[in-house]
């Protein structure tokens, strides 16, 4: 085993290498060439061609008009007859012998070329008809051909079709066009540890979600997506399912297994069938990605970190895909954004951070999301990306910096940013705004009271979510909006009553009773991060209980939210931790209350009128926000949405 | 007939209005009142839910990780048992007794809560290793929930699942989510003059091509389309069919029949059977729109035009559906760019003219198509459009205007832009060049010879095809470069030798021999526009036969290209035209030749090392333009691509 693990550290530095992104892109792309000979195509109803991509030019078959039509209601005549009238010399026409009423699109023809506007024709009665003014050779009638003349090119040979070139080639009497087929995308998941959602699940199992993620991303991009069974770690088993899918497939994407570790085969087996052109690429995250060649035909292996395996399918797949149909790779919408916090990267790789913006007193602020790559929700939460090249260090907080959208930026405009503290109440608000089918969205950020006000003192966010007890006075919140915002002018959006305790696994094996336990040394603690108004209160409770904390068996470890405390608890990866009735209710824990606490909302002042705050306002007064408070358990509501001036 | 068409006028005045287009917007869409309740929704697997609105929130089934995992390749221990391990005082650790070699992603469970990345661990035989630094409790363990925590929301209602999406709720135990069904889209073709595409074509029909671009823009944006069979123009049988539609769609649209004519029944059925709300928005092409409510459903009549119906469709189907689905409605990317030529726009109504852009020495330059509603192909070659307010006049040429674009940028960026001569041979360029797999395309406007010089001086394009003929000299071009490009430095790629003649319909019936034979009383002429080479060659011709234009019937009636001349000889709405082999060719008509002309390309001497100018030059190099070439007909190839100092 340990034999394994040195020989494991050899070839980490061994193989895995660091190259440059645009470098490893041009490198790998430059040895893949689509020769559209090679290309299968087939012939379609253009009816059904939306989104495909031609094989060959198309020139129209007929004329649009295929005749000479009227553009206008009115009469036709023959010019030639209609020489020299004018305001002073008015002409009689007789219906059939001079004129015929025509109405637009009605066909002209011998021994009629003009055609004269029912405005400027004077009916005198049902046969007879003047006219005052000269009449031109053709006026007022399409040409044939004036929109598409028969043989003229419609669309070029690899051109997206869009629904008005359907138009089009239908009006030029195409029926069917030779579109190329999309390229076939094989998708295998390896791991010994995967099952399919669904499945019963194990400690030690992974549920595959990525490559269903690949699946839908191959078909965004305009691929056909073939997602082969799972394949356990064994080396014949990948080799078996790869060389079929590369027989199978234009373009083959393994999942996991990119890595240098001991079982980490992807490398070695395109080594074997094929070639490897890339191993490692400074990208983070998303390093260790194998580009191969197999058969002449690309094979990538992509590592199994969720957030990972996205950003290598974005940075290689995708360009792939769209070479292959010829398409030219566009760049997301980015706008520019004020960073609210510090944040350093390595020199050594191109990193992608996943950011949430929010449009706050006119400008675009910018909060990273979870770095870790293992955090799919950090993909589902972003609204877009931070590009933060190799060799830069980083940005310092307040710099503007570009951020690549992931949403419209036009839902990014309407979302109200709430930084603060976290309580699941907040979800249960998100919906009640999106159920409202109002144009908004709320976007909650979990960084605990104290910095929720720091976010309100840097305009970072509409609102703050705070609960903070001050010791001296046992009053909530408002002490600390005096002692932190004195200078801003803010108010208190009245929230809710709700209880914390410390949060036990059922039937409380370890007889917990009191705070006191916590310093027992058969007990381990889960505690929450700095600065939120739960950590607050703990210190409060201990200093009161005087102990110390270095006597609390897991006082460093750290956890972001209420769920997540209850979780550990759950999981018995700690005995007991703090947190709301809630969030015990909802992991079906014992609970000892501790006390009630006041979780209200700080706003500035002259934001209380932004109609996204007004919102806000509303939901909270709603009855339907009560039932469902009501339903998890734990809340008092006793003026929600009422304004409190400090 | 006349008293219809009096009371046409009537009608006209009487219910036409022209409302602006926000205010009909938002009037419209405040009477429709799309209540989710009504919604149909359904269960789906959530492998298949891609692009599909969610009708609820989702919250996660189980936790992932579902277990606490190693986050490192290295080995567990029990951090307790590690406690003042330090540099100076390393521990020695027993296989199985104290440790564990684990594998990112392996389980971490008791009696061990902390992993030593291999690093960091000094190997010295099978059973034994030592560390010599702190451990802390849970360090590189990935604990349970750390990405999602069973209960937490990971999409809320009314969002659009996208990929990333797929992967978390799978990985969340979701396989199942319940997704609004699209809205179902009625489509009504209606015009006794419509034919299927591939039916026989006759004077008097029209191909039905706008409904297929509606059944193709609903898909796009999420809707459901379902296009019914083509009604007559008859007011009971259209009147079923909107019944019909109403009572199986959430949607309907009525293809043609909108406007205020004889025959336009949709004003009066959705009277009839409903409530007109807008009927006529100052909009241009667009403004005979009916947007009605038949039972509470929004029942629209779109004008025939294709380009009207396209921006109707635009205006206020796309809008509908957005909302129906609950989804932002995004604007598109804009440019900035210099309008090329002047446009003038009535102070009635908001105008939107399709443009041609390309970037030209650093700028964007957009040119204005065909503003002809018929025009299909004036939106299949647009790149983007211009929208000119109502109450604004018009712009100036040079002046900076915002382009909504219909092509990403980065194709506009890669554009050869050729403004000049036309010739079908630019077809034959274009696909060489689209065939090549370069990233780049090429787009011509055909505005003449002369146009193209002016368009090389004011910067607007990259080439100039031109074929001039210097009366004096009898050479062609170079003398046009001295007299109107004296102070920029040009210099002429090569094109072609081409004959020019006069088409005439095979079997010459009208025995036309001599260009004198053009003052013949008996014979109608189609001219080409002011500007174009054939122009100034067919004057020379008059000149030399001293032949007073006045004589020449239909002198004044001009074509912009050779193959609409053809076309129009061959529809024999006149006698003969003057064009080049190829058009005549393409035609079957007989030809008569006049004589050998210079077809080439004047470019600006600092553009010739342009990347996109050098393809060009490679393709007219090239065998297969010749190839190409040879198949037409018509064409001599001295030395095309090389390069000509005037």
């Amino acid at each position: 085993m340990n034999t394994e693990n040195t020989a494991k550290k050899d070839e980490r530095n061994l193989y895995l290498k660091n190259e440059d992104l645009d470098a490893a892109v041009e490198k790998y792309l430059a040895l893949l060439s689509f020769d559209e000979q090679d290309q299968q195509s087939r012939f379609l109803p253009v009816t059904a061609s939306r989104g495909l991509v031609t094989k060959e030019p198309v020139f129209a078959k007929i004329s649009s008009p295929f005749y000479n039509a009227s553009a206008m209601d009115g009469i036709c005549v023959n010019a030639l007859e209609m020489a020299g009238v004018d305001e002073r010399h008015p002409k009689m026409l007789t219906k059939g012998a001079d004129f015929k009423f025509v109405d637009t699109g009605d066909v002209i023809d011998e021994p009629y070329n003009a055609v004269i506007m029912i405005e400027d024709v004077v009916v005198t009665d049902d046969e007879q008809v003047s006219i005052n003014a000269p009449v031109a050779l053709w006026q007022h009638v399409r040409p044939i051909g004036e929109d598409i003349v028969a043989g003229e090119l419609i669309i070029p040979a690899f051109h997206r079709v869009r629904p008005m070139d359907i138009g089009a080639l239908l009006a030029g009497g195409i029926t069917e066009i030779e579109v190329m087929e999309k390229p076939q995308v094989g998708i295998i998941p390896t791991g010994t540890e995967l099952v399919e959602a669904g499945e019963a699940m194990a400690a030690g199992k992974i549920i595959d979600s990525n490559t269903h993620m690949f699946a839908g991303l191959v078909s965004e991009y305009g691929g056909e997506p073939n997602r082969y069974p799972t394949v356990k770690d064994d080396y014949g088993l990948i080799k078996n399912a790869i060389e079929q899918a590369v027989a199978e497939n234009d373009i083959v994407l393994i999942s996991a297994g990119s890595s240098a570790g001991t079982e980490d085969y992807t490398r070695r087996l395109i080594e074997e069938l094929g070639e490897v052109v890339v191993h490692g690429v400074a990208i983070k995250p998303g390093k260790p990605v194998v580009l191969g060649i197999v058969r002449g035909k690309p094979v990538i292996g992509i590592p199994g970190y969720p957030v990972s395996a996205y950003f290598v399918f974005e940075s290689f797949v995708k360009p792939i895909i769209f070479s292959f149909n010829h398409q030219t790779l566009t760049q997301e919408r980015s706008i520019m954004a004020v960073l609210s916090k510090r944040l350093m990267s390595s020199l050594k790789h191109l990193e992608f951070v996943r950011m949430k913006c929010g449009r706050v007193n006119d400008k675009f602020v910018a909060t990273p999301l979870d770095r870790g790559a293992g955090v799919t929700m950090s993909l589902v939460n972003a609204d877009g990306i931070l590009k933060i090249p190799k060799n830069v260090e980083g940005y310092e907080a307040g710099e503007m910096v570009e951020i690549v959208l992931m949403r419209p930026r036009e839902e990014i405009e309407n979302t109200l940013v709430s930084i603060g503290s976290h309580d699941v109440l907040m979800d249960v608000v998100a919906n009640i705004i999106h159920k409202s089918r109002k144009i908004m969205s709320l976007s909650s950020a979990h960084v605990g009271s104290l910095g929720g006000i720091m976010a309100i003192k840097k305009g970072e966010c509409h609102i703050a979510p705070v609960h903070l007890l001050d010791e001296e006075t046992g009053i909530y919140n408002l002490a600390y909006l005096k002692r932190y915002l004195e200078k801003e002018n803010v108010v208190l959006i009245k929230g809710v009553r709700r209880t914390q305790g410390m949060m036990i696994p059922r039937g409380n094996p370890k007889n917990i009773v009191a705070v006191t336990d916590l310093s027992r040394d058969d007990i381990s603690f889960v505690n929450r991060q700095r600065g939120s108004g739960t950590r607050v209160l703990l210190d409060f409770l201990l200093k009161k209980n005087r102990i110390d904390p270095e006597n609390v068996l897991g006082y460093t470890r750290e956890m972001n939210t209420h769920m997540m405390v209850a979780s550990a608890v759950k999981s018995g990866s700690c005995d007991v931790g703090i947190g709301v009735l809630s969030a015990a209710n909802m992991m079906d824990l014992d609970f000892i209350p501790i006390g009630d606490e006041e979780y209200d909302f700080v706003v500035l002042q002259e934001n209380l009128d932004d109609p996204r705050i007004q919102t806000f306002i509303d939901v909270l007064k709603s009855g339907e926000f009560k039932a469902a408070l009501d339903q998890l358990g734990g809340y008092g509501l006793d003026r929600p949405g009422e304004i409190i001036r400090p």
